[in-house]
């Protein structure tokens, strides 16, 4: 039996997050995947309230939702890489892009994804609006945490891979290098560090999952599907 | 000049969250009450991503969003009582629970005093649903917190005083001691705390503003109006 398990599954975000972080502090953990369309009972029995992934489970112990989990990682591998830093005001400002990232830009952004007409139009726009409050954010650094990967980069995998993914197939031009350089520098610098490139799900094979999705629903009339990138996670 | 200042509306819970804090620690700090119709400039300039009361404002640096603020308060003054535990498991319980009150309970409960007919009937049914949990944690403590009010009571606070005023407003059964026998007890320790009955609202000022904005929902058709709690706020 392992300590630390982690129920997720490959192509969300948000389980991708707990393992890029897990990784990054050297944790060996063991990974269970869950078919997201039939969940296990042992999901369901750690986490009653959400029934989603990921769920981390310490010696036990369940922790779910991923910002949270994050913290936990943080707080309870102290000897690794720090996911947050260690002056309050700044850990307070970690907490409130994290906060914005899933609160205010991933809805939109999924939205304008999966929608058409005039709701993707204005989805289009609220992303664009809200893409510029993370552009405003770089300073000469490389990541969001500064020189090093932080809890936002993690928080914000959505937007450097699974957005530009879904984005290509569907002809947006929502994040661009033109319209945000620095977060294409970002996502440039981001996907070519080590930890993402071998942890990430392979391009082709989110393509392939997204392409069909996609197809599903513009047979239906166009829109709707989605969920939150990748399937019921969280 | 105030080293500490919270921009706030006294009727807002979310602006209360932060009162309660800082008065549970022994801070003291200056109050600017916002005009949630007619936002300053200065709130404005704080909070330009959400736009929202409360902000609190530390050596001139403005920290926004309530449950981030809790966290930065109990990291910067440490001295008083903890908000959160110390132990990284319960910490990461006690941010669940938070963020299950502010994402999953509270816009249902809302629109269950806000809406009229099916719509009011869902929200009343998901908002018992999503209770039993909370009913579910107490074991024995008088507060979430268990013996000393802490974040969770804390973020609860529109639970225990917001919501059932309105319930009670507009003729409401959801939450009641007779379906709700721990949540009830917890409410009434909560409510008859020092700290609480010595910051909260006056019932009677709430309940007036609620009263106003539900015959002016009435005369408009039914439903709708509300926001969350009190005005725009987080």
């Amino acid at each position: 039996m392992a300590e630390v398990k982690l129920f997720g599954a490959r192509v969300s975000p948000f389980s991708c997050r707990i393992e890029v972080a897990l990784k990054l502090k050297g944790v060996e953990y063991e990974f269970i995947d869950e078919d997201l369309h039939k969940k296990s009972p042992l999901l369901l029995k750690y986490n009653p309230v959400h029934k989603k992934v990921p769920v981390l489970v310490h010696n036990g112990k369940p922790i779910c939702e991923s910002l949270v989990i994050l913290e936990y990682i943080d707080e309870t591998w102290e000897e690794g890489p720090s996911l947050l830093p260690k002056d309050p005001y700044e850990r307070a400002m970690v907490r409130f892009w994290a906060k914005f990232l899933d609160e205010k830009c991933l809805p939109p952004m999924w939205k304008a994804c999966w929608s058409i007409g005039e709701e993707q139009e204005k989805a289009k726009e609220e992303s664009t609006e809200l893409l510029k409050f993370l552009e405003g954010k770089f300073s000469g650094k490389k990541f969001f945490g500064g020189d090093n990967i932080g809890m936002v980069d993690i928080v914000a995998n959505f937007i450097s891979y699974w957005f530009i993914i879904v984005q290509e197939l569907v002809g947006l031009q929502v994040l661009t290098k033109e319209k945000f350089p620095k977060l294409g520098e970002w996502i440039d610098e981001y996907l070519n560090s080590d930890i993402i490139k071998e942890n990430f799900p392979p391009r082709d094979k989110l393509t392939a999952i997204f392409q069909a999705r996609f197809e599903a629903a513009a047979a239906a009339g166009g829109g709707g599907g989605g969920g939150s990138g990748g399937g019921a996670s969280k």
